[in-house]
């Protein structure tokens, strides 16, 4: 880590969260801002988001990770973990709609979808409202997190009930060795690279090839990224290397999260050798033919015009020009 | 303001920001976090984004209002106007650019434009691309602003060095009631309701009524607008309203600004009766014909692309759906 990011550790104590109670009742993260959580990720040295906590509702640690969850102020629930907030209640429904319809609208007819990660529910959620789909497998490793989010978040966790969805619990690196060769239409990846255990292993190259060789020619892959408001963040690079291994068409879309550090999240879209795919203009429209699956309604934020707009890049990430 | 913005000045003092010096020699704002400024606008209550100070540069009081500066650790400066957040080095560009060309490059041949307050200079800034205007006026009503962003931000008020503008110190409200009838193509409102004096009547109907008789027919006018995450937020009440006033076509525009509240920031553009504006499909692209005026080089953010994509409003903001 940076600097920086030692610097937010280290001196203003604002992770890890440590709750205690101060001594007028309230909770406490660290001494520095009693009663409020602070999210300080280390990629974003130097600035911090800052949540008032209600309540506290659970703090539990499996085999692999810590979980936190709180009732904050005005974002609804949120659930940190490992240190690194996740999603809140109050914008869950963007990075989920769009993760999944980003891959699922760009492809004709999807039949099977994996997905990586995502133990909360969320993607299984938006999958569900794909009437093509005939299987939904999800490998997640750690079932305190599929557990803990049946318990709080009902309306998250409700694509697990989904009948086409089958769960494996288990490590997505095994898992994705093991799948037979074309396997999938899609497979989404939803495991943040600094959240939870083998992300780092995750993001890297051999497990993307193991993603391309588990994909039909064609396939698609839907992975988060990082903000393009990040200095670190280099899209020709990511770009390149993911062409290397997925030999289809790769793009970068973005949209608002406000929760998330510089309030936007980044996605990465892969296409194996194959049919063509235009991850720009959706030929397979949710909104054509409405189909909640086990969902209460329809999406809240994804359409096929925010689709395509997402696809829609600054001036500073077309090389034609620098942020900075 | 809400209980919750009070909440927030009240325990935790984040607000307004008191410089002082701790004993490690440390600048502090409050009590609370030693060496950070926290952004906690009442219209956001329960959080707060905090930024490290490096250094302060600036602190200031005109006749009119509080000017705060400050190197930040890594968004560079960042300016506090009555202590609202109001631009950072980081990021400014997106806000200008958009604010500008979201307008301009939706008229054919704009050759007069009125800037009512920016007195930072950066809508001059981005206005002086646009080759076809003959005159550019700026009212503003605070020469602290101008002095201040002339010495801190030379990059942002090189607007002003365009030989077509012409500075009036002054009311805007005022200053739009002596304008002869039809006079602009263009007006572009550059100050928040949260900032700067007369800015909650520059927001009122009788204002903006102003604003339509100083516009000729088929002409624009473009305003920053609150943020679709705020709970407050109700689009077809301000799609109305303007309707009621302009007469032409109403359109509501939003992009990534990483300071600002939820990370996003919203436009209205509004057309007087007349030759029919379609704000979604520019027809007077900056990108077509590069003229860069007073600033070095091309837009960092905007291209015409990104200006189609920003009207793409999120499923929960056409009615169809609710974001809680």
């Amino acid at each position: 880590m940076s600097e920086h990011g030692n610097t937010i550790v280290s001196s203003v104590s604002l992770l890890p969260p440590e709750t205690e109670n101060s001594s007028n009742g309230d909770v406490c993260f660290s001494s520095a801002i009693p009663g409020w959580y602070a999210d300080a990720p280390p990629l974003w040295p130097g600035e911090a988001h800052v949540y008032k906590v209600e309540k506290v509702l659970f703090r539990g640690k499996s085999e692999y990770q810590e979980l936190f969850i709180f009732e904050s102020a005005t974002s609804g629930k949120i659930v940190i973990l490992n240190g690194y907030l996740q999603l809140s209640e109050k914008d869950e429904f963007v990075y989920q709609e769009m993760l999944t319809h980003l891959a699922l609208c760009s492809i004709p007819n999807p039949k099977k979808v994996l997905v990586v990660g995502g133990g909360d529910g969320g993607i299984l959620r938006e999958a569900s409202r794909h009437s093509s789909l005939e299987q939904i497998d999800i490998c997640e490793i750690d079932k305190m997190v599929i557990d803990v989010y049946k318990q709080f978040f009902p309306d998250i966790a409700v694509g697990f009930e989904d009948p086409r969805v089958s769960v494996y619990i288990g490590d997505g690196v095994e898992f994705l060795k093991s799948v037979p060769e074309a396997t999938y239409d899609a497979i989404i990846l939803d495991a943040f690279q600094e959240m939870g255990p083998g992300a780092q292993e995750l993001a890297d190259k051999h497990f993307l090839e193991s993603v391309a060789r588990a994909l039909r020619p064609g396939g698609v892959l839907s992975t988060p990224a990082e903000s393009m408001w990040n200095k670190n963040f280099i899209l020709e690079d990511i770009i390149a290397d993911c062409r290397k291994i997925f030999k289809g068409s790769v793009n970068y879309a973005w949209t608002t999260v406000p929760v998330y550090s510089s309030g936007v999240v980044g996605f990465i879209l892969c296409a194996t050798e194959g049919p063509p795919v235009d991850f720009k203009h959706p030929i397979n429209p949710i909104d054509a033919v409405p189909n909640h699956g086990v969902t209460k309604g329809p999406p809240k934020f994804y359409n096929s015009e925010v689709h395509t707009a997402a696809f829609c890049l600054p001036s500073f990430l077309k090389g034609g020009s620098s942020k900075n």
